[in-house]
């Protein structure tokens, strides 16, 4: 990592150091597969076209705050990335939201047909585990914490597409609740959870952070969908809204909507209490994610 | 286990005891995750709608034969099976094989939709690795086995859905065989790997007697989908030849592939050398898969 050398040893390093390093990690995590040519080029395509990288700096920062040293959670930040992509390329397929567009490209079945992409998402899901192994630090736990984040998802996923909730589930409200609580914030609290883990820190605290901005998360985009023009949020906006889907602005108004926004942010900085100046990146995150706007 | 009492504590279990042990345990496996009801039943369909169960009987059969406990390797056998049921899943969708009936069935997506059948797929690759992580027996280099076994059977599904070979393979037979030792017999040879890491055997024996009896079940799939009927094999026949898809007997003729079945079938035998008497049932099983009718 090329810190500035006056930054001294215990600086903390920007998110765009941490952005890179993870990009580069990810690049090797593939080059380490040694696939052939067509599938090499449609994995990159996938998992390296850019993205906020979110996930995995969560990983970093969580294990950051706890007071691990970052390069030991690179792995378990490689493999959260990797489920995180993984999700997106069948979640983009015509059988599924059938999108066009992702972070301003072509989505990889657009690219690469729907066979190919099918099977890129199912190595970037293999992928993610095998990394997870890799982590230098209970790799163990730390595997089982991204997979049960991953299975999460993939409930709400069923839920968000074709419904199927639990009985006692009735209320619009509940059921839009869970769809973000499973398909958006149990990978974000999974990131949050093993950066915990390879840190040597408590899990359960940086799960309460990353249930909290993970609801959050999902809150904002739901509004940024309401809001903001396709060719600002390089995927196509306004889609939830003319496709009828439950979102916050839909049952709870654009109000109430931002007002949950802001307890929510509330929330994941009280959760992270004492944890003193190494969790300070965590909370000028959460303040960031409450207030961006693509 | 109901084990005849007459069979003494050392005799081994017969296969249709096995099989009956496994799908216990695949239904315990998905159980264990508390899905909702929709997810549960479709997930539930794909996994234990029949089956020959032949990855997961390999993982105890291999066990076995290095003198494991069969029950050690239950955790090891799931997972074999679940990363098999998933790839069927995926296989049969529209955008790859496109098959309506497997197994005598309509397949997954018919029944509930490729957005859910896309899911179910999803969630039982992750309920694989999960599963593997519960082996007593070395849970890391299990699921390191597994995971390595479905990314080479993902490689095969590119080479044989869209191409994408290395670059220096440029004869048909050499890529069909490609096709068949990624997209079967990588599966058939790492359920072997397991239960050998399970039963603390040598993991190399195991994997050459499964990289023998791996092919060679390809082969046979591919005599078979040339000769016999669609009611018989309960999924769609002659369907390879139809579509002009690479195929043993297509490349080599009916003969020359019944002769590469026998001469798979002795390497597989003869691969076991000084297993001795608990190494039987892997015997018995290369000689019954070899002259299988469906």
């Amino acid at each position: 990592m090329a810190a500035a050398p006056e930054a001294g040893a215990s600086a903390s390093p920007a998110d765009a150091e941490l952005v890179e390093l993870v990009e580069k990690n990810l690049a090797e995590a593939v080059a380490g597969l040694e696939l052939a040519p067509l599938l090499d080029e449609a994995t990159r395509y996938a998992l390296l076209g850019g993205g906020k990288r979110l996930r995995p700096i969560l990983v970093l920062r969580a294990c950051e705050a706890v007071g691990g040293r970052i390069e030991a959670a690179l792995p378990a930040a490689v493999a959260m990335e990797c489920v995180h992509a993984f999700s997106l390329v069948h979640d983009d397929l015509p059988a599924m939201d059938d999108d066009d567009l992702r972070r301003g490209r072509p989505t990889t079945h657009k690219v690469y047909g729907e066979d190919v992409a099918i099977l890129v998402g199912d190595l970037l899901q293999g992928l993610a585990a095998e990394s997870a192994l890799k982590s230098p630090v209970e790799p163990l736990p730390v595997t089982v914490a991204v997979l049960e984040g991953s299975r999460r998802m993939i409930e709400g996923q069923v839920h968000d597409t074709v419904g199927g909730f639990p009985d006692d589930l009735v209320e619009e409200i509940d059921r839009l609740r869970l769809i973000h609580e499973l398909k958006t914030a149990a990978l974000i609290r999974a990131s949050c959870r093993v950066g915990a883990i390879v840190g040597g820190g408590d899990p359960l605290v940086l799960d309460r952070y990353g249930a909290a901005i993970g609801l959050m998360f999902q809150v904002v985009d739901d509004i940024l969908d309401e809001t903001q023009s396709t060719e600002h949020l390089g995927k196509t906006g306004g889609k939830d809204r003319r496709s009828g889907k439950r979102t916050y602005p839909a049952l709870l108004g654009l109000e109430e909507s931002r007002a949950e926004v802001a307890r929510l942010e509330a929330a994941a900085v009280s959760s992270l209490g004492d944890l003193g100046p190494p969790a300070e990146p965590l909370r000028a995150l959460a303040r960031r994610l409450a207030v961006r706007t693509r």
